[in-house]
This record gives structure tokens, sequence and C-alpha cells, in this order.
């Protein structure tokens, strides 16, 4: 059954990476920012980043996943990586974020689910990194694990994701394009009243800035007033944030993965986990009470790693100068805001548990209201 | 020579408040958000709240000024309102914000000024809450004093801010209308490229939502890529962060302070501060490296007040629940939003220190490029 | 198994019960700070909290367990309580954290358990949760999970610790006495290179301070210079951070949690929550890098509680001012010296995993040298 | 009449430094910690650091001063310091903190003073920062001052410190012995109920520790219960918070500055300063509702300097691994605790505003004490 299970979601990654290369708001003429992206526009721009993703569907109540992001190819506890941590709001589960702040590192992959599976997820980044050759002696384990709310559309209270799920998630990831929309931990979470997602982006410095790649990867799953480009899409459809469609169905998270290849320290990682709080505030997100809105930055700088075990006390670290951060600030604040907005237009209508359904953005009719506000480029 | 200044004063500010009634952004058709605004779209709109400014424009080198906002009409540090602060990023010299956090309550008027004049506002400031009967055997003082740093067209290195005009900015200070600007310390800011200077708008919750009003008021002095009601201004301009025009002219800060009439206690007024930096990102900022970008949030409710000497260790005080906080929230992003654009419409282009100008954001060539991004209101 | 396992654990925890009796060290004529103490001199002299273990002791290498502490007898979700976290060092893997900051309370038992079991007891107290009468349709359950690594004497890297386990845990606690020592989260720690455990205090104020109660509970794994009451008793012993004897087995953690009947809010308690991180640091601990030394406080003032559902928007609470708290803070850190030397007290050696030995406290020799430098009182 | 009043300062501080010589706690054979000293046990043992005093007694009224501390010889502004600052309880006026967190550095001098005078010390710091050569063109600057209130013996409503007062403090800062007890910014200050004031204490850690030296300076002026080398002498002499003699005379504050040569990034200088407040605990401190305890850290380590004009983007810097950070945290423990024992055993009796006296520690009968309970070596 398992392997069936697997097939399936082979499947539903497969084809929803097929559906993204026709939907991505970029290539409908939406430009978002002043700075070009990497090749992918995706977070594994970001050398050595790898994404994967464990889709679960199944009958009428089960939609959910996993989506696993890794800093690098090798073995990350033995080589963390600088990180740091920016709680937007803090109505979640996130797992790991005070080790991350104290030590100013990160351990294990980072892995994206449901509120309820958090502690599956947990256990099987622990196995995962347990069970890794060079980790026999290892007894403590930071698992980063971040969530959204699905439980409009997935029976929640059932926590259907399992620790083969999680492990599936971390071991089928690689770099390359990465799947949008419903898959993974998007599957099942809900953006602007719209069925929202997985989505990704990234920015590439001109070569005089230091030509560093940041990308970014959301779970999208919060409310507000939706925004496209500047353009107020969310007010043009009648649904928003206290409108009568929608009313207070505001609620939700935001999950914000943010990779760089700039040698950034913790102290700095922060700050940049902070513009993707930002980026997100462009979408019309208000990061409302029941949101779980977190960053997680981290740098993938080669030099920059450290070492579990140190061969000698002092490590000569490469840093970025304080004046030179300013734009990857605005990278990380663009990529954010396109990433969003690209896991809305990936994702699919989708219904759910008890029958629920949530449309998918009307994308036609938003390109539309892009067009009346000149929005789109090259029409 | 004070007598006359102080008569220069009054004709700035009253100059200023005529022209602000004619180029606010709302009033060209320009509708940011979804809320309705208070009766004056001010700070001051949150029953109690004065604002008073004192600009200082003398000879070549001076554009610098005081502005100062009262949170009631009582003696603030015997009846002390219940605040907090949020750090958007850090490069600033905030006065008193370890204690705000750590009492979770204002004592002082909030003053804004120039980077190298906190100190002569803290004076001032300390000043006046010592001589206020009342305040007879008070030996502590928590000036909260914030500012940007308007050295490009100001000769901020000669410190030209006096005691004398802390003091009158907070004396002079008034309800209804609040002059925008060039004036007070906004005299000698700069915003995205353009004259920036001091904003204010506001919003009001509907009675079902509690009828509260949020108000808010900023000192805008940072940059990033301008975008008004959505619509890309910077990039229609050619001037932006990273722009061939602007180039790195990205610096500066951005002070705002949030006021509400809202019952929170100094944990939801935190989360309501940073929505105001959200709605800092909706305007374009990035929050550079150089930028101090600080929010101020306070209640006025009156039963939450504070008494310096309490008459029983226990006080019954109105909270609101965190789930009633999300309107309050979108209110905050939307009313700083506003006040930055409302500051920008509002300046004038001004020559200052070493003959440096600073051009007034072209609004008549504004409202072409928001008319064509449909932007304009009943055009 | 099951059932016999249940038996054991029984078994275990009366006997610990029974031991504790004659060992605690106030009973032994040592006096730790000014206040007086509660009747139990417990966490459970706080009205209403309640203590319960499961204590795992199989075979030769399975030495750890549960230990869970319920602020009220009623729905916890539903009667949430304000509450606070102070991080003293983050080196752990506490869950929940950035909830409690946010919303400023607590709304489940609080679990101590292994490191690698957190997620175990994530599992158990969400379970626990939505099985509860009245949670039906709860989708969102914030769990508090501290944890220590016991993994010297314990096989960790089986993560032992099932749901079951800590669902006894909750189930069993009550009020009264408290079993320390080496019973559920501490039946495998080690402090001071001592074997640690679990320990508590309180403290209880005059009437005419208010009359309220702190109490304390520890699970506690840390290392540093043992002092007792003042005494140098790790020196004498020659047992100490950076002696030959112990050289630089340091590194552990210890979790925290301070109850009080005062009416605080979430500010005020996480003042208290670093007061608590004072009284470890007066018995020699130095929060070394490897530590998770995290403080939970909250406050189980009736008319405090935060409803899940509040019938009204504006809810009026009690709240002690400010000018009021330093007695309280007085007494948490009493009361955590003493909680934490009363686990040394009433652990015993104990061997597990791979042979591993770890001495309890020598009490006999400490009490000569309490003697020697005059800290026995009545002696 | 400042030329008098120099001679007089120098006078005094002159005196002082003799008196301390025979006075220091270390010297009367009184052991705290397990690690040595430096040269001069003080924090000008940290390679580079250097003391400044400005005392100021006039007439009946003034008890007040200013102490310097200058992490190095050069230009502060144009080659920074890592440094960071960590609040043990906010109720402060501390200048400069929220910079030092976002940047993470210092480019001032660190000005310890009275709390109305604030505000003198900050214009001082930007006057003598403006006029130091290379820093023609600076228009901003981050002033790091420090405070705690002498308002009992000193008429501190009358801000009695100047400008020249602080520079005075900065330029007349040396290496080797520091004055201690009533000098400079100690001048005033109460402690324990007793004459408080200025201390100093380091600790060196053994070559195969890296060797580095860990320096503190306080400026104590707060309240508790005291206790010296672990013996109750609060108790003891019937005077401490909440005693019939002392009631709750327990509020004021203590400045800390932490000095390291130990290649230390912010992060980690963040939790070297968390060290020191677990010091003060040790002390017998509680961090009472009114005080303001603070502390700043810095590391010295050359290289890791933060140059104000980066001539390159990336700079290599030498960062100590988190595994070797252990020793220093306890060398900080240490070093405040025996500073602020310093603070008081170097203090002397004083009159002051209205009659006020308050005795200094009765040094000899608190020798008894420590003898009684087996704290003094030697004897």
């Amino acid at each position: 059954m398992r392997i069936i299970l697997t097939s399936l979601l082979l499947f539903v990654a497969a084809h929803t990476l097929h559906a993204q290369t026709v939907t991505r708001a970029r290539d409908r003429g939406i430009t978002i920012g002043v700075l070009p992206t990497g090749k992918w526009n995706a977070i594994t721009d970001v050398p050595g980043v790898k994404v994967g993703h464990a889709t679960l569907v199944k009958g009428d109540r089960i939609r959910t996943g996993v989506t696993a992001i890794l800093p690098h190819d090798g073995n990350i506890f033995q080589q963390k990586v600088p990180a740091a941590i920016f709680v937007g709001n803090g109505f979640g589960k996130l797992a790991g974020s005070t080790q991350v702040a104290e030590l100013g590192n990160l351990e294990t992959p980072v892995v994206l689910t449901n509120t309820l599976n958090v502690a599956t997820a947990i256990e099987a980044v622990i196995e995962y990194t347990l069970q890794q050759p060079g980790n026999e002696s290892v007894q403590s384990v930071n698992a980063v694990i971040g969530e959204t709310n699905d439980g409009w559309l997935n029976d929640i209270r059932s926590t259907p994701v399992r620790k083969a799920d999680v492990l599936q998630a971390i071991q089928s990831a690689q770099s390359g394009p990465v799947a949008e929309g419903c898959v993974g931990a998007g599957t099942g979470t809900i953006c602007f009243g719209f069925k929202g997602g997985i989505g990704t982006a990234s920015r590439l410095l001109p070569a005089k800035l230091g030509g560093y790649t940041v990308g970014v990867l959301v779970q999208s799953n919060f409310g507000g007033v939706l925004q496209i480009a500047g353009a107020p899409v969310g007010q043009e459809l009648g649904k928003y944030y206290l409108s009568d469609q929608l009313n207070n169905m505001v609620d939700g998270s935001c999950m914000m993965v943010v990779a760089t290849d700039a040698p950034l320290d913790s102290r700095n990682l922060e700050r940049l986990a902070k513009r993707a709080f930002m980026g997100l505030a462009r979408t019309g997100g208000i990061a409302s009470n029941g949101s779980g809105d977190y960053v997680i930055a981290f740098s993938t700088a080669g030099a920059a790693r450290v070492p579990y075990v140190a061969d000698q006390p002092v490590q000569t670290v490469p840093v970025l100068h304080n004046e030179f951060v300013t734009p990857l600030f605005m990278a990380a604040i663009e990529a954010t805001e396109e990433a969003i907005i690209n896991s809305l237009f990936a994702a699919t209508t989708t219904i759910g548990k008890d029958g629920h359904k949530i449309e998918a953005l009307p994308v036609e009719r938003v390109m539309e209201i892009l067009r009346q506000y000149g929005r789109v480029k090259g029409e």
C-alpha cells in the first residue's frame, strides 16, 4: 500500500510540476519588484538547496502533506549552516526556534507540514538524523518543523501524516524546478480565501553587489486583502478580510523559508528573515491574530558552515559587512512576495473534508484585473 | 530673537496646515486600504491625542525640528498609558525603549527630532516632567524620543535644536488636524528620494468590531521602491533603490507612532506596532541596513491607564481578547501606509545645507501615474 | 505488560515519595532564602496546581520518564492561563514557546521528558486535549513540552517514552506532596555531576504583600560549581566544572516551571520567569553552552483566565501593579534555588545505559560541609 | 573653577585608588569562584581596555559622577567592536541599545552616570566622536550610556553632570588598576542598603582553554539579600529586602560592563552578557521591579573589529566556536560577582542630599561573619 501511495504521490507531484510551468505569475507577464530572478525563480537557485514534497490526497478527507527544504547535500548535522528565525506572528507550533536563536545555526532539513503533525515530523527528522552515517553517537537533534493549519480541507484531527511521508519528502528532495501549489505541505492550505499552497521565487543580485542569490519558499495559508503586483485583486473580486463574502476567514499562517549563498551570520540572517515578512505584507497579508507567520533563513556559504565537531576552537569565517546587506534585504522582500503569488497561481480548486470546497484563484479573471490596473507587461 | 523665531514657526505651521488641506492623498481620490478613516484622518482622531510641532528653518543650513505626540491631556507621568515598541530595523537612537518593554507603559510625551538632538529632547522632556505640578518628588523619567537623520539638508552636526524648541512642540500640541510635510521633525527628511516629512492617517472600526480608532503619525526618511496605493510610482519615475538615478540613497529611517483607544495591553500593543511596520513595507520601504525603523504604540483607553502611585496593588483593567485584535491590526497597516504617503504629498521642495536640494514628490505627475494604474477614484 | 509497568511505576513513585520525606534539604535544617514556604514546600502549594509522574526504569538501559504539571483542574484549553517563557540558554527543544509569547497564555498541561521524546509528548498532549469533553471542534493545540537530555544513563536514541506514559503522568497528577528525585522526567538526569532529578519548593508571601504563593518545579540536569545555601559544596567535594574530577561534564539543562496565584499578566510572568533563572545561578549553575535552561511561568488567578471562546470582546481582569511584583520575584528566586537543591537531596545513585553510574549527592558528607560552613540551622 | 574642580577630582580619584589597595575582597582572603584573576583583577586586564572617572562631590547635595570604559585606544567609531547588550531588568534609561542589537557592534566609549544625566553624556560622547580626527563627515553616532539612580544621596533633579565631566572621564581613561567605590558613576549609589559604587574584577582562562581574559566593571546600586562568597551577610547584619531595618529599599539598578579578548561575535557576546546577570544573582540581587540591570559586553579581539568603512564587502573574521564558550561564561559570572563585592568593600560612608547618610559596608564586621561561615582563606 505504501508503494501504491508513493506512486500516487509521484504522479501528483509530476502533474503539478507540469501544471506549474504554464501558470507562474511571471510567465503571464506579471513582474514583482525590480531585481532579476535566478534561473528557476525558485529557492533551489541557491546552489545546493533541494526541495522535496510528499502529497497526501486520500479519500474524501485527507488533503495534507509534507515539504522538506535541505540547505545542502551533505550531513547537515555535521555541517550546520548559519541560520535565524523571525517570528512575524507566533500563533503557531514551529519546533526548534529557541535553539536556532541561541546557537545561530540549523542542523536538520527544514520540514513543513500541518499543525497537528509537527510531532510526526520531529520524529522523522530525528530518525533521519540519527541514522545518517557519521551520526552514530548523536543524542540531541534540533528538528526545525514549521506548519500551517489545513483543517478546513483536511481531517487534521486524524493526524494523517506518517513518518514515512516525512522521510519521503526529505529523500526525494532535488534541485531544479520546484513543484508549487497543491503539493506537499501546501496540499490543503487556503490563502486570501482561495486555494493556497507551496510557492517559490528567487532573486539574483548583480555581480557588483556580490552576485548572491536569495531564494524563498512559502507555505501560504493566510488572509487579508489580496494585492498582486500592487493591484487590488481582493477588492475587485469582493473577497477580502471583513468583506461580506469572506468575512473573517482570515486566520491561518504563512511559513517562509529564505536561503542565500551570501555569507551572512545569524544576526544578519535574522534581519533577512524579517524582510520576508515585509514581502508578505506586500501581498495584502495582515498577520491576523490566529496566524503563525514565521521565517526561517539560512546561509549556504560554504566557508561559513559550522562543524559539529570543531577541530579547533577559533574558526575563520567570511561575513558580509552590514553596509552590504541592503540589496539582499530587497531581494528577500521581492522573492517572498512573488513566492506567495506563485503559490496562488499554481494551486487548483480543491474539495476536501466534509465537502468543503476552496476555489483556485480565478487566474483569467485576475489577469483581467491586472490588465485593468496596468500590471501585465507586454500587453 | 526667540520671540521672532516662535512667530516664524507659528507662521510656518499655519502655512503648512493650510497647504495640507489641498494635498492629502485621499483628497485627490486615492484610497488606501478598505477601512474608513476617522474624522481628521489623523492620529488626533484617537480621543485625547495631541500633536505639536516646532519647525526650525534658519539660514541656509538649518532644516530640522521637533514633533511631539501626547497620549492624553493630563499628567502623563502620573497616569501612564499602556505602550510597546517594535524595532523594525534598529539603526537608530531611540531613547526609552527598554523601560517601555519592561514596564509596559509610556510616561512622557513621545518626541521626534533629528539623530544628533535626541539628548536635547531627553533633557527637555525630563525638565517638562519634573516641573509638572504633582511631580515634585519624581527622580526618574523615561523620555521616549525617536529620531531620523536629516543630515543631508540640515547641518545636523551643529545640533541646532534647543530645549525650548522641544518644550514649544509639547506645549503647542493640539487635537484636530495635524500639519504634515516639512514641519517639526519632518522639516529636513527625505523619503524615496523625494522630500519626506510628517504624515498622519487614521482608521475607524465599525461599531460591531468595537468602534475603535487607530491613528498613526510618521516621520518619513527612508528609501526603497515607492509604491502608492499599489502603483509602481518609483519605477515610473525612474527613482528607486539601485536605479541609476537614485543608486543607493536608501538609508534613513522611519519613526511610526500608533495610538488607539482600544483597551490593548502592552503585549497586544507590541503586536499592533509590528503591523505598522507592515504598512511601511506596503509603500515600498525595504528597511535598509542604515534605517532606524521603530514603532511606538500606546492605548489611551481610560480604564487601562497605569497610575504612578497605585492606591491598591491589584488594578482591574479592561483588555481586549486576542480574538478581537485583527481588525485593529489591519487598521494599523492601512493607516501607516497612508500616513507615509501623506507625508510625501504634503512635503515641499527644500534646499538646505551646502545647497542640497530635495524635490517634492511631483504630485501632478504622480497623479498621472496613478490614473494610468487605475488608482484614482472617481476619474 | 502495561498494567504491570503501571504498577511498577506507582511503586516507584510511592517509594520515592516516602524517601523524600526524610531527605528534603529544609528537613535537615538547611534554610534557603528568607521567605517562608507554603504548606508542602512544593509547586502544588499554588491552589489548583497538580503534578504527575511516569517513571520509566526498564532493564539496563531505560532510565527516563515524564512529569506533567497542570495549572488547574478544569479544561485548560477552554480556560487558558496567563503564561510566559524565559529562555535562559536555548540549547534545547522546548515546544510551544512562540505561541505562549505571542498570545500570553498556556492552553495545555506542561509536560517534561527527555530530549528525543518531545514529539511523543506533543502527540500525547494533543490527543489528551482533542479528546477532552468540550474540545470536539478544536483543530489547533499548542503543547508546551520541555526536556533535558538524560542520554548518559538512558538509551535516549531508542526514544522509549510512549504516549501512554505521557497520558499516565497527566492523568495521575495530584495536588499535595510531590515526589522528587529519580522520578518522572528526572529519572535519568545528572546535576553538578551527581544524580539530579525532579525538585520542587514554594514561597508564601505575608498577607500584607498579598499573601500570594509562588511554587517552582525543576528537572535538574546541568552543571557548574555546586553551592548549597551558599556553601561551596562542589569545591569541597572536588567535583565541579573544570575540576580534574569532573572536567567539562557540564552540559545538560534545567527546566523550571513557576506557578503563582498572583494575578500577573504575561509581561510580568516573563519577568517572574527570569528570576527563576537567577535562582539557578545561586546554586552554582553556569548555563553552559550546551544547556537548555528554560522557565515556564503561569498564573492560576481565576479571574485572569483567558477563555477560548470569549463571550464578549473586552474582559475585565485583575492585574498586579508593577510596584508590587518584587516580593514575588524574590520568592521565585528562592523557590527555584531550593527546588534544585531538593532534586539533589532526593535523587538516588543510579546505574543505567552501558553500566554508567551516577552517584547520588553524598548527603551526609554534604551535611558535614554545610555544618563546617555554618549553614545548618539548630546544630 | 573648572581647573580647581578637576584638581579636586584627581585628588579624589587618587585617594580612592590608594584606599582601594587595602580593601579589596580578595586581599582580605575572600575567594569568589574557582578561576584565577588577571593581573589587576580589573576590566583593564583585557588588553587595550581603559577606564576613567569623573567624580562630582560638591557642597552638601551633589554626589554623582561619570565613569567611562574604552574598548581600545584607537578611533572606536572607525574601528567598532563586536558587542551586545542583555537587559536583566529594564527599568532604566540605557541609551544605544537597539542599534547595538541590530548591528552587533559598539562605536563609542561606554559611559555610566546618573539617571537624569544620560542626555548630558550622550551629548558629550557625540561631541567627542564628531571631533575625533577622521570623523569629520560622521553624522550619526550611537552613544551607549548607562545609568543608575543616585537620587537618595545626590540632588539628581539638578542634573549636575556637565559635558566637560563626561569628556574628562573619557580623556583620563587609563589601563592598569581601576579606582573603585565612591568614584565616578558610583559616587552616590547604594547597594544592599550600604554604600555601593564602582567595582571591577577579572578572570583569566588557562592557556588550554584559550588563555582569554574576561573583565567586568559594575556600577552597583541595587538591593536584595546580600551574600558574600555565599555567606549570608545581609541576614547576619539584619539588613535585607523586607527586613525591618531595610524594608523595601531595594530599587536601584546595576550597570555591568563585560570585556573580553576572546573572538566572540555579537550573538555569543549576548550570551556572555547574560552570565553577568547570573553573577549579580549570586550576590543576592533580586532584580527588583525598579531596577535597571543591564549588561554591555564587547570583544576587543583585533581581527574581529568592524571597520566603519569597509574596504571590501566580505570580512574574514575569527569566531570562537560555540563549544568553547562555556569557560568564558563561568568567568563572566565569577568576575561580576566579585566586581559587585569589590564595589562594596571600596565604598565609604557618604552623607549627601538632605543629610541622607549611607553607611559603608561594615567591613570588619563582615569579615567576622565571613570567618564564622568559613569563607576567609588562610585564617
